[in-house]
């Protein structure tokens, strides 16, 4: 299981925060702290107005996140994974010499830092991670791939059977989904992979990452494309009954890398040991204070609380809203564009506020219809 | 701004996470770090099979969560309270002299200490409340005193501006709501608590703590009747966008005392706190690296999530639960059950399977009809 | 029970149509054919536009509508009620005198077709439904009074319980509450009404006559001010088994006059009909080719469905519309203007087109806030 | 457009009821009046208990269904279809030979009351329907044949295309769809019988008769395995922009059939009626004294609701159900036993009340996992 790549609601920053939500995952039950290295490639340090380029480099903010992860990961038996993801170079078009210009700066860093593995992650186009594993497999390392796609396949149109195919022949060791879908979402697109790879006689393992976040109504760019993306998503987070049901489904499925990515915390991981917990020989250290299925609610005040200290109680709970105006699902804004569009390219200054309301426009046009 | 009181997410534990819970909601914006001592007392500890009596005492516990919320406070302008909340003493019938000893445990650690002041919260019977007000106004410190009420008023059937008159007489210097409902429903008690207070002539200040989870289905007792109790209420977190919302009315309303009970993240008192910047006369530290009302969208890749980049687009978001086959509202198990009640008072045994399947059989017959 | 006053669906017209309805009310266990007199007042049928007034009178429409009523009911045991409501007049702040001449251009009409008593109805002001009683008691038929309020009272901010007392003592023989709210706050209005009543000691019987539409969102002036009305309602409209629920709960309140308003269908009035069909001492007319809770399924081809031929599979069904983009609840658009507003009195041309622009511009500005 | 097929909800009977009913639809401006001979052969008759065959012969219901439908046709410009529909005899495994001597009987009737055309619709499984188009293009009239598939196809999992391109070769002049699904559903799997008669090279017309029921949640069996059926589908109920919608976009597919099934009242037809007005040179009769797009709200009292008259009001409608302990999607009960399976098999007796304990099981299992 890896470690939740986002960062975005805890506030403090620094080595001490970092180390502390790895420790967080590690008790959790992660097997693997992968690096806080997600989108640090160069030219993304210095897209649209990022100011970070100014203070930060590719090269110091990858190697920070290799030394952090290791030291947690040494607390316990972690296993420290650095991580690969799209490139505005591949988005804007500028073909592959570039694009793997990029990747190499990263692996290097990699490479001195003696991560155990590589995690090319968080690809929308077949094509780029075919380049991204190119360069990792030269490190000799062992290296696991995953696309951000649902069942429908990458955005170039590739199936996401075809995209498993693909990773596997470039060399990946295994190969999977992460991010953008929510748990069930990513186990139906992991169900044709298998399918395809089966097909294709390939032997790889597979990897599921997914959100933790129900996103039924999304579709080609995933959770992205919702309007409640990224600051209005709470409604969709799951429950840790909701990671139960993941764990045992993509064990089921033959998933053996059983991780996520947006949204989880590390309740939710560790949930997923705890339902594996017969599996993997043990509990995580976390469950130490914690019974499992909501035991503890054995000690509650109220008599109709303890009621509900019970599998059968929140296995068949369908928690509501509180929002009665709100609906269940939403329309997506737009999906589908893909690497070469121009709205995509890469580009130094912000957005001003005049092209952001003229961007605005398309939405009032099309909700007032 | 109080910061959260739970932990339930949080999976590590030690004195380490402690400090860095109480910092990050300093960084968010906290002027008080409210040591952690909810239902600290020696009661409780012993209630129901909880074993925590036999390792750690009220005294312990108390002392040692000043001296953390202390040690943090100092890092930034904060000020610390103690707090003190409903005893099993009381709900089990017991009596004031018994319920004000355990009350007076607590209290001692709290002046030892030297606490800024102390905060009474917590109650569901105004009697009882009335009893730890009593208890925490010789000790010469501030009070503040908050029930977890309603609109509708304490368990007893006492309305909430008979509530709060009887808190500010009994010498409380600060009165209001905290926990059990979401912020627009405390609003609504606190409003009938200021039309109260006014018409007694009473003059105290104002405190609001509610939940940070959407409860328009709840009643007597709150969220804790509510199906989702304790772990299914994810669908229902408040966005950042609800807190600037809440922030601003009960700013409007008179409230000066503005925080969060369970579920409040430091983004949420974030939220608060830069949603009345003006007021306060800065920001937050946190906000340092980020942009108000979603500006750091401005940098995202996608041109239609660049779209959103504005507060007309996150105000009158109404975020969907992505649960089709969840309703939006649920029927609260049962409420009102009162002090005195057989099925509240003490136990020192945990209560066994047999009692939980006992239990769970109303609910069976509730929804068969 | 009283037959369905809208004719929204029925896109037939004419004698044979508005008999044809009156019987499958009949046959569904009505006891009363009420005229279709609704808002036939002459100042009615000039208002905004309404070119009936060049073809009808009020005097041709009412006397039409009560014969039709007459021929239906003695096919059967049926009571004929001719009805008054509201008027332009009274809204237009034209005073008692002029608003009850319209009302005795109806009851002249009434009486001369001997019908068996009065339904006065669909009030919003106490003081206008005084009027109208004033006014129906002269001819010595027994009167019914009933005012489209829910549990908070009438729109000059008189409570329900007021409101009952006041048409009470103003001579009606049966009061309560028809049209703008769901059965359930229909009765909620009406347990007010009961217990002031009998604080006041005033002995007269109850009237219900809801909406088939659930509206737990609507205010002041009901299903009226809800952005659905009149033209998007449909999954709003109640099952025969709320109606089960409504008859019950409404007879053992005390209501012995049982019925409906917009968007009963006879179905509807059958299932009221049904489940009071031991008090009747009978089963409706159309039962007879019909079982009684769902006990035809018996024969359905499909096992699972013959599955839900049981009382207890429908009375616990929560039914799901099928539309996951909606939300459950709505906001009013507004509510609470009262007689005498100048946006209510009468006019005789139509509104134009930009007039409508210029109404429509509120919402939008509220919808983008 | 076809009229409604369903009589569920009006509660007279006879012939009065059943010409007023085509009527009604021939106002709204249906072109067909079908008759009602819908599920009228012997072997249903005399299925699971129907006393019907007692007292009525496929025959007598057959004929005097023509003959009505003639004779409110001649009222108008209006075609007469005879209908035929899937058999027990079929389901039971009865083979070819007995089921087209059902088909026969019923097509002998509707050859000698010379109606325009067959309908031959309502079939889950394409061997069938083959069958009764065989039987049915030997009368020498016009065959239009429809099955109620979804977008996935037949129960046997013959695709829609395929099931399209079977019907033509089988003899059918018009193919498509009817019942089960939702307007939208009913249209995405036109689309692909579209896409595979344009394949192979067959030119036929279109017919959609879809629901007038939303069933997102619908999947093989649609709507008769949603857990409303039959008696709680209301909130399901589509409004009248839903149909205008409809109307659109299967002419805009090349839909020249375009028609309704269960849950369709003559208003709905009138919507699509109106919609198709420029098309088909000329609006429906019931038209006359109703404005398109709302615009007879210009004449409402309150000044909110005048600003609803207008189309784009309308049309961006998201209407609520007032319903908030209510789901918007629902979990099917149980799908796909198709043909030859031992439940389904034709049997005298009527279901006994232990036979629906025992079949009520299975879900109080399903749900309380």
């Amino acid at each position: 299981m890896a470690p939740k790549k986002g960062l975005l609601q805890r506030l403090d920053e620094g080595p001490v925060i970092v180390r502390q939500l790895h420790r967080e995952f590690l008790r959790a039950g992660s097997d693997v702290m992968q690096a806080f290295t997600f989108y640090a490639s160069d030219d993304k340090l210095s897209n649209r107005g990022n100011e970070s380029s100014k203070k930060y480099t590719c090269r110091g903010i990858n190697d920070a996140a290799c030394r952090l992860a290791r030291e947690v990961a040494e607390e316990g038996d972690g296993l420290v994974a650095g991580g690969l993801s799209q490139t505005p170079t591949y988005l804007s078009g500028l073909g592959k010499e570039n694009t793997q210009k990029e990747f190499k700066k990263q692996v290097d860093v990699f490479v001195e830092n003696k991560v155990d593995f590589l995690i090319v992650e968080y690809f929308e186009h077949v094509e780029e991670i075919e380049w991204a594993i190119e360069v990792s497999v030269k490190t000799g390392m062992p290296v696991v791939a995953s696309m951000c796609i649902g069942p429908k396949g990458d955005l170039h149109g590739v199936p996401a059977g075809e995209c498993a195919v693909r990773m596997a022949k470039a060399g990946a060791h295994v190969v999977g989904i992460n991010c953008h879908f929510d748990p069930f979402m990513t186990l139906e697109g992991l169900r044709l992979m298998k399918a395809a790879l089966d097909a294709a006689g390939v032997k790889v393992h597979l990897i599921a990452q997914p959100l933790a976040l129900h996103t039924p109504d999304a579709h080609k760019q995933g959770f992205i494309d919702l309007p409640e993306f990224p600051f209005g998503l709470e409604p969709r987070i799951c429950t840790r009954w909701d990671m139960h049901k993941y764990a045992r489904e993509a064990y089921d499925l033959g998933v053996r890398y059983i991780g996520g990515c947006c949204g989880f915390e590390a309740y939710h991981i560790r949930a997923v040991a705890e339902e594996l917990a017969t599996e993997r020989g043990r509990k995580p250290k976390a469950s130490e204070k914690h019974d499992m299925w909501a035991g503890g609610l054995k000690m509650h005040t109220k008599p109709w609380v303890r009621a509900r200290a019970s599998k059968e109680y929140w296995q068949s709970l369908k928690p509501s809203s509180g929002r009665p105006f709100c609906s269940s699902m939403s329309q997506p804004d737009k999906w589908g564009v893909t690497a070469g569009d121009s709205t995509l390219k890469q580009k130094t200054a912000i957005t001003t506020d005049e092209e952001i309301a003229e961007l605005a426009k398309p939405r009032r046009v099309m909700n007032g219809k």
